[in-house]
């Protein structure tokens, strides 16, 4: 923690003795020479003149359609909320289209529209929705009023210079100054605390401070508020603390210092992460435009450069973020959020030509110095590919709270990903799944991570909002790849228990590009269990893509339950045992995500090697595992118990043990083959496995294989107890005799 | 059925007036013209080229991994079908690589492969699997063993003349001649049908006469066998009838007279019909190359011609066959009869420019003088969008057993496609859904149809073959867009009473874009109940895109039970009524298809209007049907009852009417709005009908509406009785009085 003190203490300093901010606009995002060398390379660079079409058609649109600033009545989805969710967008853009074309349409837009809310907002109260912890007056939450805000200041920024000072003085009084301070010194609960939500509060106070020259916001997007009254076990809608561990501190500084560990990973996971970005970004660069001597983009280390790249990291191969926690699946870096991100990274950020391929698919830059910046790059031809890599992501604020593992081997279509998740818990969104993996090929999702239970902005749907079935189903354990102890979820699925703990990252190696292996223990989600889990991927020309071994041993002092569900898409081709197919299907439990299950077949294996295989994407899958005779073979279904179809009906294969101290799961998954529904070829739909055995496990060591159909057989010995690299072990496993150095042991088939 | 008896009188003389074959070799697909052609031109056309180097690359490796001719033993799927199926592709392109390149290592391959089938084929009984009704050599039935020629005759062209005399000799001796044999006068049930099957027969026996010059083996081909002791009810393994309505004619002329409608349709749909395809464009190019004074492509108003235009017109906007009755889905126009198919009928049927943009979408072309044709005219440029049309396709020989209705409306992202069943049975493929539509959007499928249930050439699932789900679901009336009458599937899901009839189509008018509407009935389905349905196409700038009108009346003199499926894709988002959700889910039936269906939601409309809204592929849907109070609205899925998981676990909305004697369904489908899971906007996320009314209902007259939300009313007044263009009606409803000519009268919202 000596390191941080000495960051904050630096800023400080910076900040309370910096120059005077600049009086001249537009300064916040666009610059005045931004803003000439925009001018005069728009037809020049196609990917600068293309987004800059898009903006024109879109605003444009808009004037011909009027404006529209209704009473704020609707939640998420509706027609209120969408309208003026629509408005800032279209401001902003107005903005920059008046400062690129200098066509007084686009500023004569940009003041109705504020006058109109400035006519409005000295009557409004809070939202009538009173949903929110932080009611908004123009939405049901204060976060999108600062949403608006963040938009909303560049746009005044661009018309800044054009409007008369009595327009600017009425602005600033009826609008600005009053929704600054509601989303700040009103509202403490969403402003003064460590959590994206309070960025965006910080961004937006922030960038309106420096457009009005108003030291005192700058002031407090920078350290918040002085005191807030917020109390110990005050909540968020989401069940989150709002007193956070932070020293006291809060403003921005204060978020970059607690919300990112120091690899960059945000604690929520990459959905947030990508959502939490724009406003740290543009504040970012507002704060280096306006105040460069604060040198925000080395702050930390360069933290902000890193958070970028581990975010462009955290997705699969289509760029879509690996959906951990609470998260939108389909949400990709195609998103606005991280075209400013990738934009002003490359620009602010040393120029790393894989951000170039990155806005390449985009597709579009901002309309700023950095898109400029961008697009030029682009057009001479400096672009390189965006290489993605294996990583251990450190998770705290200190980077003591676990890690969020990343394995990636084979290339092109033999591509496969795993995410391995033993962080914290992620706060309010966070689910109850340590130690649980998700796994992609070069199609995307393999063995997936449910997500979270929401349709965002689909009024049907709850509004928009979190579902019920979010906290039933989408965070329980038995919705994710882990290990589920007596039916009962981690931490009973209490967030606050949950917030005090985080796995312990065994060890990670991924120098090998053709064996890989992360290793986690977890020993706080059930008392008296002590969880360890091991994956690796191993490439080997014998088989045709990487495969995946997965090694999960549990122990406890006493009798438990364990079961290891897998879930799976796609469709069901074969099992190597019988199985029974229940003619009634009701739901599995009353609890801890049970409730949402079906079961759909149960089984036993015939010896002790339990296989599936399924068909999805025009692709193979198997899973093979080690099991018990007694084990209970389960294939079930999510949507029971979901009274308005809120789930997705998805499979899931789940190994249950019957009763015991300590047990050992292993499995091998394989993604094999292809069908060709043109030529109706199938290719290679069998499962290559023929045999995985568990051959030694005690405390100290646990040994397991598997082997071919050719009976080629690859070995590999976990050391439990010391994962020391410089440990020399030595085990006999029957009558063979293993000697090595560091905590693991793989013995690959000859 | 004069006119039919001219073409055959016609055929008869000029085949046994022919000249002599050509004794020069190759002859049958490729040429000596065409191969020096595509020797000069390869590297300067593109398509041509990179054709040639996929089957270069598909030959070297297979030289290089050696020639593999196993003792015939596995069903579809297995080892040594898949490895006999590679062979004759194999060899087919071994034969062509040796005419272009002179590289005497693909002869070679040839011949020897050959010589390996030669020295096995004597010693071969029928396949041991012994599960066809005509079972093969190599493979488990004959029409692979037909497939294997027509493919294997093109490869001994194309070594013949380097073949030794002997080798000749020993070949024709030992393989092809008794091969040939097998497939005809020892397998009359397989080789003397109308039918498919025996098309690949003809076809193989046909062009391995032309090789071999055999004259017998020609007439064979071209006329049948003589005499085939077929009994009157044999059947073959799907259940279909081997002796048909065919005049006691067989061969390929009796082919081409009698399984294609005069429009092109094949009764038995476009899945099979793409497969029936390759033997007659082959063997017809080969005929116009060997005998070209038959002038094959003229034959029957130049029917080959109009088939492959009508195949190709029987795709959604992805390229995908419409998948009626026993279709795999995901097969498309990409495949590689419709490349054959497609370059053949370039070539042969006038050039029509619309068809490269189809070859340039496929992406190759063949390695013969059509393909060469085509890859010119795309090198020079000549393509043309392929323009997808409105049709009614007729079925039956003679054109008067129903037909097949398609509308399409819309462009672009507002396309949609409707494919209405009208047909006759389709023979033992077919598929107990009278008066059953589909529904297609410019992403796929909206309400499908289910297709067949199999994986072919899967061997996990029944070895590739047909699924006992096939019939017990796929085939049923419940698993279609269409009525059930008191739960049982039309026919009483007997395929030989089936068989008896057909449809009748009753109007069809696609001559305004705007307004498109297609009628039949159907009589015989169930006895004393008739049906009558009609489905409209309305564009209108009120809607987003086209809006779906569908009026389906039943009539009967007593009593009965009726339902309307639509089976949709996607997750529900809301209904219009409550409904409740039962604890236990279990089948809903005991037959007909019911036993494969779970109750997932009942309830009841609280007014006489029920909707429901679902999203799928990021785009919103909704239904809203004139239903009453009474009727039983549930929501429903395929799976129970399906112990090997074959079927795909799909929803679908039910209105179950309680029983009486005539009913109306009035349904209005409308496809809108979008979502952006990157943006997370919902643009048109709600249905924008108000109202759906039955507004007057006799024996003579049908009318219905439809409102929007904005009160706009749009009327339908169907006559049921009299189909006449230019019959005048009179009708007064509640105090309008409407005047109209013809049998439907819309009356567009002002």
């Amino acid at each position: 923690m000596s390191k941080l003190k000495i960051y904050i203490l630096l800023v400080v300093f910076v900040a309370t003795s910096s120059c005077a901010i600049s009086q001249s606009h537009p300064k916040l995002i666009l610059t005045k020479k931004g803003v000439n060398e925009i001018r005069a390379q728009l037809d020049k660079l196609p990917m600068l003149k293309s987004s800059f079409q898009q903006a024109v058609d879109l605003v444009d649109a808009e004037i011909k359609n009027g404006i529209e600033v209704p009473v704020p009545k609707d939640m998420a989805g509706g027609y209120t909320h969408n309208r003026h969710k629509k408005n800032y967008l279209v401001m902003q853009k107005a903005g920059v289209l008046f400062q690129i074309t200098q066509n007084e349409e686009y500023a004569i837009y940009v003041r109705d529209m504020l006058m109109e809310y400035a006519k409005m907002y000295p009557t409004l109260g809070l939202h009538p929705a009173n949903r929110s912890y932080a009611p908004g007056k123009i939405f049901w939450q204060n976060l999108n009023d600062a949403n608006w805000l963040v938009y909303t200041s560049q746009a005044y920024d661009c018309v800044y210079d054009w409007l008369s000072a009595n327009e600017r003085r009425k602005l600033e009084k009826d609008l600005f100054r009053p929704f600054a301070d509601h989303l700040s010194v009103d509202s403490p609960q969403f402003y003064n605390r460590v959590h994206n939500h309070s960025t965006w509060g910080n961004a937006a106070v922030g960038m309106i401070g420096f457009v009005m020259n108003d030291k005192e916001l700058i002031d407090r997007a920078f350290y918040g508020l002085k005191s807030d009254n917020i109390k110990a076990d005050q909540k968020d809608n989401d069940g989150g603390l709002i007193k956070m561990q932070n020293n006291g501190k809060a403003g921005f500084f204060a978020q970059l210092d607690f919300l990112f560990s120091p690899d960059g990973y945000y604690t929520e996971g990459p959905y947030y992460q990508r959502y939490a970005m724009y406003p740290f970004v543009m504040f970012a660069e507002a704060i280096e435009n306006c105040k460069p001597e604060v040198k925000i983009f080395e702050y930390r280390d360069g933290l902000l450069v890193k958070a970028i790249q581990t975010l462009l990291n955290l997705t699969d191969v289509n760029g879509l973020f690996f959906p951990i926690n609470d998260a939108l699946k389909g949400m990709s870096y195609l998103s606005r959020e991280l075209v400013s991100s990738v934009d002003i990274i490359y620009y602010f950020g040393g120029e790393d030509a894989g951000l170039l391929s990155v806005a390449e698919q985009q597709g579009q830059v901002m309309l700023d110095d950095s898109g400029l910046a961008v697009a030029k790059a682009i057009q001479s031809g400096k672009q390189k590919a965006y290489q993605k890599k294996s990583a251990n992501y450190k998770d705290g604020a200190d980077g003591e709270q676990g890690a969020l593992g990343i394995l990636r081997a084979g290339e092109g279509v033999n591509e496969l990903c795993l995410v391995m998740k033993n962080t914290s818990q992620g706060m309010g969104h966070g689910h109850f799944d340590k130690l649980s993996f998700s796994l992609y090929d070069d199609k995307g999702e393999v063995l997936p991570d449910y997500g979270a239970a929401r349709y965002v902005n689909i009024e049907q749907k709850f509004g928009g909002g979190y579902l019920h079935e979010n906290k039933t189903w989408a965070k329980q354990t038995v919705a994710h790849n882990t290990v589920v102890v007596n039916g009962i979820s981690h931490f009973g699925g209490k967030t606050d228990v949950g917030n005090q703990f985080h796995s312990e990252p065994y060890f990670f190696d991924a120098d090998q590009e053709n064996f890989q292996i992360i290793s986690a223990k977890e020993n706080n989600a059930y008392q008296g269990v002590k969880m360890h889990r091991t994956l690796a991927l191993i490439s080997d020309s014998r088989f045709e893509k990487p495969v995946l071994l997965d090694v999960f041993c549990v122990n406890s002092d006493s009798t438990q339950q364990y079961e290891l569900p897998y879930h799976f898409k796609g469709q069901l081709l074969s099992t190597n045992y019988e199985y029974k197919r229940p003619e009634i299907s009701k739901k599995m439990g009353e609890s801890n995500g049970y409730q949402h299950l079906r079961l759909e077949a149960e089984g036993q294996a015939k010896n002790d090697n339990a296989k599936i295989s399924w068909l999805a994407n025009n692709r193979f899958y198997s899973i093979t595992s080690y099991v018990s005779p007694d084990d209970n073979l389960q294939l079930v279904r999510i949507g029971a118990n979901d009274p308005n179809f809120n789930l997705r009906q998805e499979p899931a294969f789940i190994i249950k043990k019957k009763p015991q101290k300590n047990a050992a799961f292993v499995s091998v998954v394989e993604v094999h083959g292809k069908y060709d529904r043109v030529t109706e070829f199938a290719d290679n739909a069998f499962s290559s496995i023929s045999k995985v055995e568990l051959l030694f496990n005690t405390d100290k060591y646990t040994a397991v294989s598997f082997q071919d159909k050719k009976d080629n057989k690859w070995t590999l010995i976990l050391a439990n107890m010391d994962s020391d690299k410089d440990s020399k072990h030595q085990l006999e496993i029957s009558g063979m005799n293993y000697k090595w150095t560091g905590a693991f042991h793989f013995v690959r088939a000859k």
